[in-house]
Parts: structure tokens; sequence; C-alpha cells
């Protein structure tokens, strides 16, 4: 028997081929996010860009992220918190019978209104696996950020922020985006971290962002600062709204891009909160996790 | 003697011809705000569409708003807090040397971040004066929301919340957008309530947020109900951010249009907060309050 991961996105489509110990043989990556795959067609892009891999008799694959969500290949329904591997491994959405399985994302609520994921459920237990921990708090920064309480190798709840969200709006549809340069160019430390210290003094965004403008307008923040400095605004809030002003201390599991999780490290060192970091690897990891599981 | 008042912002342009003792005889209106005018047209148009006011012998004109921006007719530096109408009326900019002047926009500045307002001060001015009072926080709702504390007639500080920007983002430009109907049709004031509500016990919006996304997913929020709730997520999330979760109590007055200045009424009464409404005419009162300091 061999298994394949997918992970079938809003924007990328990724996959890889494991050998029987989970260690990755081969990768593959398309521009193909499920908003690029007309309703119906999921079947013939799957066979078309991993049909060689599936050849093989016994061949399996395990597809998580917005493939299971309405728009994507079948709605795979969200499992609730808490929820670990063995869970969701249980609830698994077969496309066919033993073959093609979705991975479903998961549900929890607070004070009356859910919250979801789709993906990053996988991209926890990959990390889990391989850190070796069972408790923590995990971040997986992104368009929508993440954070994830683990207990006992369980997601216990979690929270969405809209972090990138934020940044891409104001940064390209607000009144600040006029005084912005076109590109936002490499990273300027002592920019990025004024925005992030702003942010965590600061009540909120819709308050903290008008000192784009304002420090602007007083020629306080060069040009080429600007990008940097909104983006240690966007990610000082959401430590802000994590509660984790000032020497807020503790640790967590970043997870992600290496360009992205080292601004994460960067706040959140400022807020004396210990990081590990965990790349892509988290990804193939969670789905062999949810594999062997299976295998069994 | 006559005095002319004009009312020049970003979007719209608005004149009012006062009596001896401050009331108004005539007002005008008209869709040419700072951004429709090319720079070195300003005279020109002013001419055009308030030139026969200023006619006769002694008239005069005070004008207010972005006309004293960068972008304006010409630019008006800003005056430091605290500043009351004496300290405003001392820092006009002329444009014709006692005829037309330009009202100074207000700053000031907090852990090394300016602030700044441009006709905001002028409508806090005319607020005083109808009210009678000297003391007392002013919110003034809008695309850049202001609030402001005035201690014996003086503005001493103030803050400006992007809310009405926000909701415009979120409305037109994010995820949500794909869940929200064409229109946003009549306020829904449970939605709204709900919003307030949500925005009250959250630790902000990037998180709140979200909510509208997973309402909707799970089919709790009738898609004509989205925007008003949307509405009172950034609306709670100003109160959230000045404070005012829980039963904050005091009171404020409110400046501003009467359909928004309702939704802040219904919002702030949630925190047990007294508001005073005022409406257009703070804007006249105010300039009314700047010149009558002229005259003298």
């Amino acid at each position: 028997m061999s298994w394949i991961g997918v992970d079938w996105g809003t924007s990328s489509l990724r996959g890889a081929r494991f050998d029987a110990h989970g260690a990755v043989l081969e990768e593959r990556a398309f521009p193909r996010g499920i908003l690029t795959v007309p309703k119906g067609q999921f079947d013939a892009v799957f066979a078309e860009l991993f049909g060689d891999w599936m050849e093989p008799a016994g061949a399996r694959c395990l597809i998580s992220g917005m493939a299971g969500s309405q728009q994507g290949w079948r709605e795979a329904p969200y499992c609730a918190c808490p929820a670990g591997p063995d869970d969701v491994a249980a609830r698994l959405t077969w496309i066919e019978a033993g073959r093609i399985a979705i991975v479903p994302g998961l549900s929890c609520e607070r004070d009356g209104v859910p919250d979801v994921m789709r993906g990053e459920e996988t991209q926890v237990f990959g990390a889990l696996q391989l850190l070796g921990i069972e408790d923590g708090v995990f971040v997986l920064p992104g368009t929508h950020s993440k954070w994830a309480v683990v207990q006992a190798g369980r997601i216990e709840r979690f929270t969405t922020l809209m972090t990138g969200e934020f940044y891409a709006l104001l940064r390209q549809h607000s009144i600040l985006a006029r005084t912005l340069p076109a590109d936002d160019g490499a990273l300027v430390d002592s920019a990025f971290d004024a925005g992030v210290a702003h942010a965590l003094r600061s009540p909120g965004l819709t308050q903290s962002a008008f000192s784009v403008r304002t420090l602007s307008l007083f020629e306080r923040l060069p040009i080429a600062d600007r990008p940097s400095y909104l983006s240690g605004l966007v990610i000082g809030e959401e430590l802000r709204s994590r509660g984790l002003g000032g020497d807020a201390g503790g640790s967590v599991v970043v997870i992600g891009a290496d360009a992205l999780t080292r601004r994460y490290e960067r706040a959140l060192g400022r807020c004396d909160v210990r990081v590990r970091t965990v790349g892509a690897a988290a990804g193939w990891s969670g789905l062999w996790n949810l594999a062997r599981r299976l295998a069994a």
C-alpha cells in the first residue's frame, strides 16, 4: 500500500508521495487552487495531475484543505472540537471508498459564535508529530491566522484572526494605500518593530492604523519603511488580541513559510514569548499522521 | 459686515450666509469636494459658487475642513492641542487678508504618534455653543471617527478611529463581501445589536469580523441582516477601543447626520452611556463661533 497526501487550498494545490514510513519521496505543486476549478471538474483535475501516482494497486490518497469546503470537490462536514488525529481520521469524507478521502476541517464555538478551519488542523497534527509533543499553543499565520490550543494531542479550541486579509485591505484599498510605495520591498526591521510596539500599546487596529497616515504626514516614516510598519501593526494587533501585550511570557509553535514565521518570531520575541517554528513539512507530516491510523 | 461660512471637505462643499447674529440666512451645497478641484483652481471655484455672496462691501468668509490640507486650497498649519476657539481664531490662514480665511485643523500627540483633524474642531466649537457647555466628550462618527475631550472650552486631546473606512473595506473588498447582499437596505436593529454585543466582548475587529463569515456559513445570520450586523461590529469595535465595554456609564455628545448618530446612540445605550446628539447645525454654529471673535 502506498499513500499520497494532497493539500488543496484556495489558491494552490500541492501533493506528496510517501514511502512506507511517511518520508516524502516526491512533491508536486500547481497553481490550481479550488477557486480555479469549475464545479464538477475536481475529479478530472485530480486525475490529470496525480493519476500516475494513483495507478499502483493499493495507492490511497488523503486530501486536506479547502477541497472539503462548499466550493470544493465535496463538502466534508466539520469535526467539532476537541478533536485529535483519531477523531479526524474517523470522520473522513470518502470520494472513492478506501481510495481517496477528504480530511474534515474543525469547528468550535465561543459565546454563541462558531469558528472554523480547514487544513490547519492537519498542519497542527503534523507539528505535534514532528516535535514529539502533545500540548501547546499553535499559531498558523496567514490571510486568516489560526491560534489553536492543544491538550493531550487534541485541538481543544481555536481562534481565527483576519490578519493577512486586513493587511491586504489596508495596503491596497484604504486611504493608507496612497502613501505606500508600489512594492513592499525587503522588510525594514526597525519599522516593523515600531509597528508592533504601537499596535501593542493601542486599543485596536481601527485606531492604530491611522498612525501610518499621520506619521507619513509629519514625515516621520520614510516611504520605504511604511509597508514594514503596517506589517508590524497588523501582526502586533494579532498579538494584542491574544492578550500578549507587555511581557506575556509562555511559548508557542509557529507553523508556516519562513518569511512569515520569521516576522511572528520577531514580534513574539518582544512579548517574551518563546517560539519554535515548523515549516511546510508540517502539512505532509500531518497527512501521514492521519494516514498511518487508516493503514493500521 | 456680513459673514459667510464654508465647510469644504474631501467630497462635498457647503456654504452658509449668516445674519449679524449668526442665524443662517441661506445655504448652498455642491458636489465639489477638494478631490474634484485641480490645484490652482480653488480661487475660481470659490468665485463661481460664492462670488455673489462676497460682493457686498465688508463681506468675509471663513472656511473649515480639508480645504486647509496639502491637497486643498492652501495648507493651513495645524494648531496644537489644547486649543479652543480663541486659539484657532488667532491662527487662521488668510487667503485674502481680512476677507477670506481658512480655519486650521488641530493636532495632538500620544506615545510619540501624532493625530490630526480638519473641520471636526469647528463642529465641536459649534456644539459647545449650541449646548451652552464647556466640557465633555464629543464623538464625530464617520469615515474617520473622532473622539475629542473638551475641558473649559478647549479641545484637550482627541483620537481618530477609522471606523467608517473599515466598514467600507470589509463591505466591498474582503472575503465577507461575497456573503453580503448588493445593497445595505434598512437597518435591522436586532442584527445591529448582535454585532455591537459581539464586538464588545471580542478582543478586536480582526477576530470579531470573521463571525460574519462563520455565522453565514452555519446559516445563523440571514443575508438581509448581514450589513446591519457588520455595522454593529465596527461601531461596537469603536466603543470597545474607547474602553466602553460593559456598563461604562458617563455621557457623550454625538455630532453628525441623523442616520449615523442614531446608530451610535443605540450602541452607546448598551454601554449605559448617556447621549446628546447635535446635527449639521454644529458646523455653521462653529464657524459663527469663530467669526464673532474676529468681528470683535
